[in-house]
């Protein structure tokens, strides 16, 4: 069980190895910010593409009692995204990271068939959460790549977020297939997804986990409510792992933990060869720093 | 503005005639605890509708200092239902609440065509919500009847909503029409929708509120999010009503705002010539009787 975030930060710490972060486009500051922070701290290794002269002043800035991390010198974004995926696929980095470029362009390179970095079916968002009214960290998945999964990319980001958990340490992850009701209705298809999905989890095409679904969000998170309604499962009151049908209730349970939650996130992408962070502008810092943790950690175990 | 529960409970605490509430199949114990409460402080006056005999010993037991109330003495709750509606329709009750029978038993017969109490295009169950998070009272619908809206039904679980926050005392309720994005795109249904109620805002044809979508809760509930990333709208940081895509989207939000967002919430169904009272039994008694309170101030405004 992962109490807190700061657990995940302790097993970056005790790495005997550091991890590489290849940050990309690397003369944003708010990504620098976040960065540098983890590099000060000696979390994480970077290795900087981008334009030196650029990205210079901005590592001086915030921290400017440590050395310039290597710079692979690229005068544009294209280029930066090449050799940043070409140093994954020669296992030179551990996680990468989006600088100043839009996040369609780097997920189309990702993507690429021949050159990119695919490795999973599907790739998936998703957001790691620390909440004061929970007692463990969990997550919510996909909350930004696919619009509206069918069953075999919902059992992708399912088994993407599976093996992001056992590689922060817990063994058998307790997932939860979201729904708005426990009962299968054809009417509703993501309750018939669900209901499949645990299906294939009982016969073992879907592995190292438990599956329950469909169940609702209060049934899933307090076993109070469970108690009440008569509902047993070892998933009841304590997942890991919330999938959710589509990106709109993906979208909104995440920004409610957050907004109006008092939540902590942190997030990456998963399915590729390695983590990738693309934390948005509005991201808070201390978000965007969590989310470097998160991809080194997971990144460095990603065997 | 509303800034909270109390300040409902205030306006029902100053009306001059006190609202009747119908308790449909009284004989239950979940529900007499709130109904007690809500009369032993004068703000409501029930009416009992079941057996008198299961009715005044926990009647006894919740309001010990009060005289029990009237009870319309009906054996079965097909009885129980008809007579209640019945005095709906008759102008003798301001709101009803469900007792100890079926949900699905009870909206059957308040949308019959004939003898139900049918009013709006749309009935919509809607959740007032009191986050420790958020500035004032809003709300979140349709949470719970309609699975998966077409435009006209979010219509009107739009003006449904509007019509409740006017009967409270909001003249010109903020709306947001939520979706994953801000952009209309022709491959997430939802955005389009989003648009086309604004739309339907801005050229009159829904009134008496402003109306804002396609937006992210992010942008909604969050003004620091809008200004990172430069969306200006009256209703971004602002929003009295959150309208969601599908049932899904809507219960898991309802849901984490409960369970892991430490906000309080009450409900009721909107549409029908009286508000609706439908807690379910693993709602806290402190959320059933709020929802008496939301249900006989909005009934007797209910205009």
């Amino acid at each position: 069980m992962l109490k807190d975030f700061s657990q995940i930060k302790e097993q970056l710490s005790a790495m005997t190895k550091t991890p590489r972060l290849g940050v990309i486009v690397a003369q944003d500051e708010h990504t620098m910010e976040a960065v540098a922070r983890a590099a000060t701290e000696g979390l994480i290794e970077p290795v900087l593409y981008g334009r030196r002269e650029l990205i210079e002043p901005i590592w001086e800035r915030f921290a400017p009692e440590k050395a310039l991390p290597v710079v692979v010198e690229e005068e544009d974004e294209q280029h930066c995204v090449s050799d940043a995926l070409a140093d994954v696929r020669s296992g030179h980095l551990d996680c990468i990271m989006k600088g100043k470029l839009e996040t369609a362009v780097l997920m189309k390179a990702v993507v690429n068939k021949d050159t990119g970095i695919r490795k999973s079916n599907a790739l998936s968002m998703l957001a790691a959460v620390q909440s004061p009214y929970y007692h463990k960290v969990f997550c919510v998945t996909d909350i930004g790549l696919m619009m509206y999964p069918d069953l075999q990319q919902k059992k992708a980001i399912l088994e993407n977020a599976v093996h992001l958990f056992r590689a922060l340490g817990v063994e058998q992850p307790k997932v939860a297939v979201l729904a708005a009701v426990e009962k299968v209705n054809p009417k509703m298809p993501e309750t018939v997804d669900a209901a499949l999905l645990k299906e294939m989890n009982e016969k073992g095409e879907i592995q190292d986990c438990i599956v329950e679904g469909p169940i609702s969000y209060d049934l899933c998170m307090d076993p109070e409510a469970a108690a009440i309604k008569g509902y047993s499962s070892p998933v009841a009151g304590d997942p890991d792992i919330l999938v959710v049908p589509n990106i709109v209730a993906g979208n909104i349970l995440i920004k409610s933990l957050t907004c109006t939650g008092n939540a902590k996130t942190c997030g990456a992408i998963c399915g590729a060869q390695v983590p990738v962070v693309i934390s948005s502008r509005s991201s808070p810092a201390e978000d965007k720093y969590m989310s470097i943790v998160l991809a080194a950690i997971t990144g460095s175990r990603n065997l």
